[in-house]
């Protein structure tokens, strides 16, 4: 979440003035499209300015929602051809006439870009799985204590826990927060969470509320680790969870927003393992996959598949099949889930 | 799915000229915002032509999607302005130059509109509710059951299994389809399902593909009416659903489709009360809610929770709490929920 330490010449670059920004984009030279997502309406490009690669985005922009603007939107049409009527349904296609005062364009400019970059932007074909309980135990969960349970993975979330690090972003910490917590963090049983604000947030949109509700516990990796055991545990956290991200809104928003308006998902596979829960607005409307059916898991359904299993010491997440997309760049797939379509031998943990 | 029937001065309106149709926008006098959805990027307006009211709704237009068109794009930037930089990152406003072949928005014209469109259009207020298997049973079932397993909600569906009416639109029938079909077919347990492609998939597109998929057995309301007992003839369905959408996909879009880039979900609530399933490709950036963890349910996960309940006769998806959204104005928010809340009794099932 920090932004990388910079050197000198980074913060050089810093500096670039308005219209030496501006002047980067006449000179942008497109290689290729990357991708072309949230239903055509934002292209990403390929390309280099100065011999130096570049990516750019273009991005439809949003309409703006006053009376004024909309009547102003409707004189302003050009060039307007039907396409087709039914009956009382008429569809058009149409421009509008540009002025400073409405942009309908977003654009964004990474550049001098890396690999890496590229990698992140370029459009990647999905893959639907259904992981057993035998491949979780075999390879996934191997996999996840062999390179993600690491301090370089975890110690970011660690030093918020903590307090060392981006208690500025921290909007709540639960009133058990560091009660009960026994010496052995792995094994403590706290209640204790704290809520911090998704990056995708303004901290100013009540219906855009997205904050993330890191547990204090640290023995949970995902929704595979919950156990029938955890079900109190579960509805205490999500009541708490509702209670408090309710009351954040309200405060940061200035709008009333009730414990009926907050909708709480856990994300398999989710992007780091420690055990933590989105929390948003239910009039939200997700860009991307963050909210999609075969990524996101409501915490209530989880917490009543649990309820409803069969009694045991040991049911729990971990003996059901799941099933979930994932990307084909993604370990899982390269190294696990392509092995066994193509009968190939898995070799996610081999070194 | 059928449109209405028309009168003779509708089949007249229809018959209207594109430069008729085209003439009526400027005579638009809005009245008010109704929405202002899609991140923004869609806005709709009542209003009203000749004194009758209408509806007008503007949307952003995708992105042409090959490299001459993005190049023009790129070439045709006007009052540009930098909004910010941050290290290699830099964001900006623009317009693009309005020439038809590029058009940037796209228009629906509903005119005249009755009250019955104003509130479909309208924004409504999402409210996120735990049903109980209590409240089902009390409330739920019996008013599924007397609104809308009715004739006048259920007839089109059984039309189109008994192959009466849109059989053109039918793209699959199962093999088993109509086999071990008996006379009673409330109590049937036919494997049959068959394949109607959604309003929303243009039939071309791999990518987008959105399938239903309608069982022909018609005892089953929806995922409530799911039982430990039904786990065969649901893995069985998924594994047939998915294999015929894979052919669907490759022989209209004529583009391969893999089993694994298909995706299966449930709606609860559905929006009629007939067991069927959703069908899309993995890839597909859903618009709405259609895809939205509180309304959709991958059908997998309903599987593997059935299977792993505690066993018995009578177990199944009515037992357990569901977790999802609805709209203020629903009927099941009005009457139960609602009420619920404010402690008030429950109206939903009195005359």
């Amino acid at each position: 979440m920090a932004l990388p330490s910079t050197s000198l010449e980074e913060q050089k670059r810093r500096a670039e003035t308005k219209s030496e920004a501006e002047s980067l984009l006449p000179l942008f030279r497109i290689t290729r499209i990357l991708n072309h997502d949230q239903n055509g309406r934002r292209i990403t490009l390929l390309g280099s300015i100065k011999d130096q690669p570049g990516l750019l985005t273009f991005e439809r922009a949003a309409f703006e929602s006053d009376l004024g603007a909309a009547t102003l939107l409707l004189q302003s049409l050009s060039d307007t051809i039907n396409l087709g009527a039914n009956d009382i349904y008429r569809w058009y296609m149409s421009n509008t006439q540009a002025t400073p005062a409405r942009h309908s364009l977003k654009i964004n400019l990474i550049w001098p870009c890396t690999d890496a970059h590229i990698k992140k932007y370029t459009a990647q074909q999905l893959r639907y799985v259904i992981e057993t309980p035998e491949v979780y135990a075999q390879h996934i969960r191997p996999w996840i204590e062999r390179t993600q349970r690491t301090p370089k993975r975890l110690d970011w979330i660690y030093n918020i826990l903590d307090g060392v690090t981006e208690q500025e972003d921290v909007v709540h910490r639960s009133s058990d927060f560091g009660i009960s917590l026994s010496h052995d963090k792995q094994k403590s049983d706290s209640e204790g969470f704290l809520l911090l604000p998704d990056l995708n947030w303004d901290r100013r949109t009540a219906t855009g509320l997205h904050l993330l509700a890191l547990v204090e516990r640290r023995d949970l990796y995902s929704l595979r680790s919950l156990k029938q055991k955890h079900v109190p545990w579960l509805k205490h956290l999500r009541n708490e969870i509702v209670k408090a991200a309710s009351g954040v809104a309200s405060k940061l928003a200035g709008e009333l927003v009730d414990e009926d308006q907050i909708k709480c998902y856990i994300h398999y596979q989710p992007t780091y393992y420690h055990f933590h829960v989105h929390v948003v607005h239910v009039m939200l409307e997700a860009n991307g996959t963050t909210q999609a059916v075969g990524k996101a898991f409501a915490l209530e359904n989880i917490i009543s598949q649990l309820e409803n299993m069969a009694i045991g010491e040991s049911v729990g997440m971990d003996n059901v099949d799941l099933g979930y997309f994932m990307g084909e760049e993604s370990p899982l797939w390269k190294s696990c889930f392509g092995k066994i379509k193509t009968g190939e031998k898995v070799d996610l943990n081999d070194e």
